[in-house]
């Protein structure tokens, strides 16, 4: 799966990746329909939401990113607009991270596995429950608890992100101390490379990719030295304070190893003094290509390109 | 809201939860119901599962524990059944810790504490998405993660058991790295009893709680010592390889510092040789009895006891 991802990023000549982390406070006014004030109002305001964004910059970027949380919120009827958002990406041909930064031991995580990568049997069917490309994982548990999703990854050729060095402030409370001579974050990266060794694609990289976040300069350079082959999700540009700059240690000089997330600054790009005069699609699209630009002109400047 | 489950806990003179990880292949085929093979129909009939189950134990245990895994697994349609499991629970009375092991930062966490432990906004009106009392969660990703459900279990009553150390058999490869003189977990362990300290209720125990596998009571021993207000859910009794003996350094003389789950052994106790003259219903019930005889009988030995 991350060939397939690596290979829209190259085609497309973007590493840009829309996070979908929909609340309900975000959609204009004017956009909503229904009878107010319940969950499924609220979901189903959300779904239309994503589908008039997806539509707006599906031509300009690989994949979007789905936070699951911001579905929960909105009960079952949140989860199943999660679900129809992931269908509707599909169907305009984008990759999808479906962020649930699950956990879980043995049959636990086959189950989350199951849910988000695989299909499940009910009496000799097989059904997709959710059906996204790749999925986050935390791996605080250990190897029990990523080798179900890991075995996933071959069975449906699919990808993870496992968590490694978070782009939050107190994300060093435990990912920074040292143990054995090394950070957890590094700790947990070896176990990443590990995992992740049987799932090297024809570009080099692996399909048991890591999350690090673009407020981590410094630890990503360290990461990308130890291990080459991991692919990286990098959440943290722009609200975060993470800048382009902070990109470059995860990127090859074909502007290949990981892909850029960025959620807020796009869904409400609207409320942005700079794109006033616009709607609130074509403000999202703007504000793709300003961010695409602004990766592009970075790795310009230090010899990174995709021709 | 720890202290409601402790005093449940004493009035019934019984530390189990139940772990509702239902799967569908564990109900007998002459229960199902419904035209077969979707997703729809596996929820509605894991749903109607978990009601004959809840009823024929709601007067033995004081808490119910629902795996959003295997609810997961049947799509949105699953996740309704978890949400009407948590209320079914309720309506007669139970506690319902939903196991979920969620993790973000900021804002993205406050949603899933907002989805499980608070409730909604939408338009003016608070809507209740899950309405759990307690949830687990995973702390890799720090303070940042986890402030917004203490915030959560302060506004409304709620509490939380963050994962500490897991039961399973590779829970060491991060949580046993030693740093600063100290293994992972004791310092997980040290920023849970630091998010708790406010929420320390009037046995001594706080609603901000831990996970400690009932495989590791060499390691639980060490965090009681350090952690006394510490209330621990204890998963791994039974088909993991936790005993009786192994719980003991969790609790305190009166038998109170934790809960015992117990999930598979339970919820499938009809396949038991030792059970087979009894329907599934009457099979679960004498388990969870068995499990209470066996634990009580261990605190007997031990001094341990609830009068």
């Amino acid at each position: 799966m991350v060939d397939k991802l690596i290979s829209k990023i190259k085609t497309l000549e973007n590493p840009v990746c829309v996070g979908l982390d929909t609340k309900f406070d975000y959609i204009p006014e004017d956009f909503l329909t229904g009878e107010g004030g319940t969950l499924e109002y609220a979901a189903n305001n959300i779904y239309r939401y994503n589908c008039a964004l997806i539509d707006a910059m599906a031509d300009l970027i690989p994949s979007v990113k789905v936070q699951s949380a911001y579905y929960e919120m909105y009960g079952f009827e949140g989860v199943r607009a999660f679900r129809n958002t992931i269908q509707y990406a599909h169907n305009v041909g984008l990759i999808v991270i479906a962020d649930i930064k699950r956990n879980d031991i043995g049959a636990t995580a086959s189950a989350y596995s199951t849910a988000y990568l695989g299909t499940t049997q009910v009496a000799q069917k097989q059904e997709t429950a959710f059906g996204a490309d790749f999925v986050t994982v935390n791996g605080y548990l250990g190897t029990d608890g990523v080798a179900p999703f890991v075995e996933d990854c071959k069975k449906y050729k699919k990808g993870i992100f496992v968590l490694v060095k978070t782009s939050n402030a107190s994300s060093g409370e435990l990912q920074d101390l040292e143990a054995e001579g090394k950070p957890i974050y590094e700790h947990m990266a070896d176990l990443v490379d590990e995992w992740g060794q049987e799932l090297i694609g024809e570009y080099g990289y692996s399909s048991v990719g890591a999350v690090i976040g673009a407020t981590y300069p410094e630890q990503a350079k360290q990461i990308r030295k130890a291990h080459p082959n991991m692919f990286v999700l990098i959440p943290g540009y722009g609200a975060q304070g993470g800048n382009a700059e902070g990109l470059l240690p995860n990127f090859d000089k074909n502007g290949l190893g990981g892909i850029v997330n960025n959620s807020r600054a796009i869904l409400t790009a609207y409320l942005n003094e700079k794109y006033r005069e616009l709607t609130f699609e074509q403000a999202a699209r703007q504000a793709v290509l300003d961010m695409k630009r602004d990766i592009l002109q970075t790795f310009g400047k230090h010899g990174i390109s995709y021709k």
